[in-house]
């Protein structure tokens, strides 16, 4: 009986920015020949950093170690009690345990049992929302999901929220933001948790940007907070340049979820690789290593977002919110597309003027559906000359539209 | 609305095997200090050899070359080529592209997966089962899954299949398999295959043991046939002592299914880890080392397979097929358990009076509802004189029953 598979799978997009980057892989050398230019990446979430020597030596010597055994389920205890200490010092979360505590592949695997969880359910999250909840986890767990759009500047709108925090199972939070770097404040956070308190709504936190603040802000995590029914996700990826070696965990107070998911965790994939469990270990607990490489590259991320926010401020009609965290900009050209044009042509119009002169960046639509004439600028693999080269080719462009 | 949680997540149930381990932990120490001696652990699938130096120094120089950026969607283009030339030269597989294959994290992701494309369907395999089908793929993809049972010598009763076959979108394989160490012949998995293709059925090839065969007997993979509809799985864990490294993949000649499992796999994890992919490469494609590594492994096991065996033998009453695969004994006890003793009682009964004399080993029923007279028996971390001493404590025992 030959059918159709699964209809979650099936359902699964590829995401945007993968065909986007596939696009520019084809177009960089057509342009380079033409030009005499290289193709402005501003497209991808990777990082140009090389995971820190202190990290690598630590997986090494685990290898030698022999940590080539199967791993303990939910993580192992090392790892955990590095992850404990780091939530106590970084994150103010206290009267957590290993108990509380799932490690898994990346912030991915994370998000992906979290919305494991509520498979068939109603969640609700802000847009503009990471492309990859929409094109993945949502078909994947057959979820129905509202998007709640921020205010322009990126600012909540409680009362949206609380009209759909009735329906739903659970809300999704990412912060700081992918595509806004929209960092939520201590106090937006805790107004946010009050209203799933009250009705009774899980909240999935992601947190894969907790280091990536600038400005002396600094990351509030809800998990700090003494709400049982919160899940917060977290990733070694960007704190520690760690994009490929898929290491993250998760931590709720809920009793019953680090159960489920370690379970989850262990049908997937039987757990995370032991060897790189101990190398996370490392990362955490060796502070003075970890806090030269975390703020080398925060340093250099913040003077990325300077130059790059100075350069759309410098164009007449580039309506922008100065980023707090992350590595993205998300600014508005509105001002530049003619009301005439509309629907999907729409939502290319800038990104197809920007490929025009070199420049690839992400449309707003991969990021649901409000927020189609903002695009995203990444600067986490674009070095400063790289970055001023960008903006005059953008100033030249918009000030001839 | 707090609610219950995904269904197929709660159903999943614990191991039997890993509730087994940790009584015997709490039970060592008791057996030491009455008797003086130490525990004979046979119920473990882990293995005592280290991950052979070759590999591990590939990851080491992996890690230093830079490989620690996000992985390719579905594997990267090195280590699908090094897969490639394994498939042809070991498993006589031709006719194969990069596009026929995604990694995984292990062997356990790939069949996760594959069992995932038919989420809510009927599959069946034989019984004896592995118990991570019974006790997490099939809940978690909420499968209506029938045992057929293997002849008590584990040939196949094919007659049993034909009847299932006209009802179900998946048979299951595992060979050599778990828990018999049943070696399927060539012949054997011809004409499975030609059930599978005449009713329309899947078959999803479990290859985890390929490398581990003795007295010059060779596996065959069902993929080297011309069928389409087969996803073979494999992994590095048992063939290469990487079991903690998590790293494996699947095969198949469908053209649907890599696409869908590279989105699945991309879905739950982003891809796996870049810096292992590469150190799989070299596991694979230094055929000088792999040989040594993997002949020096399975002379190791050929002989404790015997000894094992020869073991059993001496024993009267126990009866018992010699295995050409995997590193299991699974001998029936029937002829020792009293009619009277009946339901879960008879489950443990043979497994209990092993723990009276200090022999770990996991019973029949964690393999599913038949064979539940049958106990397996793992030499993967049992060195020689630990075996011979389990065969005197077993002989004692079974002689005086």
């Amino acid at each position: 009986m030959n059918e159709n598979f699964n209809k979650s799978l099936e359902n699964i997009r590829m995401s945007p920015i993968v065909t986007i980057s596939e696009e520019i892989r084809k177009q960089a050398p057509v342009f380079k020949e033409k030009t005499g230019q290289d193709f402005i990446l501003f497209q991808r979430g990777e990082i140009d950093f090389p995971t820190p020597e202190y990290i690598r030596n630590a997986a090494k010597k685990a290898l030698d170690d022999g940590f080539t055994k199967y791993p303990k389920s939910g993580g192992e205890a090392v790892l955990k009690d590095a992850i404990l200490g780091k939530l106590e010092r970084f994150n103010k979360a206290t009267g957590l345990t290993r108990e509380n505590i799932v490690t898994t592949y990346g912030g991915q695997e994370a998000l992906e049992l979290s919305f494991k969880l509520f498979e068939g359910k109603k969640g609700a999250g802000f847009a503009p929302t990471w492309s990859v909840i929409l094109e993945n986890f949502i078909p994947y767990s057959d979820i129905d999901f509202t998007e709640v759009p921020l205010n322009k500047d990126f600012s909540i709108n409680f009362d949206a929220i609380e009209k759909v925090a009735k329906d739903i199972s659970f809300f999704y939070l990412n912060t700081p933001q992918n595509p806004t770097g929209k960092l939520f404040t201590k106090e937006e956070v805790i107004q946010l948790v009050e209203i799933c308190r009250k009705n009774d709504v899980f909240l999935i936190s992601d947190e894969a940007y907790e280091k990536v603040t600038f400005g002396g802000k600094e990351h509030f995590s809800p998990t700090s907070l003494e709400y049982d029914n919160i899940i917060s996700t977290f990733t070694f990826s960007k704190s520690y340049s760690m994009t490929g070696w898929r290491l993250g965990y998760l931590v709720t107070r809920n009793e019953r979820i680090p159960k489920l998911l370690t379970m989850g965790n262990y049908t997937q994939t039987a757990g995370v690789t032991t060897f790189m469990q101990y190398a996370g270990k490392e990362a955490l607990d060796n502070i003075e290593a970890e806090e030269k490489a975390v703020s080398t590259m925060v340093e250099e991320f913040e003077k990325r977002r300077n130059l790059l926010y100075k350069g759309f401020q410098s164009i007449d009609g580039i309506e922008l919110t100065k980023p707090d965290g992350a590595f993205y900009l998300f600014p508005n050209f509105s001002n530049f597309i003619p009301n005439s044009v509309t629907g999907s042509e729409r939502n290319t119009y800038i990104y197809k003027k920007l490929l025009d002169i070199g420049v690839a960046a992400v449309y707003g639509s991969c990021f649901g559906h409000h927020f189609v004439d903002n695009v995203r600028f990444s600067f986490s693999t674009t070095p400063i000359p790289v970055i001023e080269d960008g903006i005059e080719r953008m100033q030249k462009l918009f000030n001839s539209l």
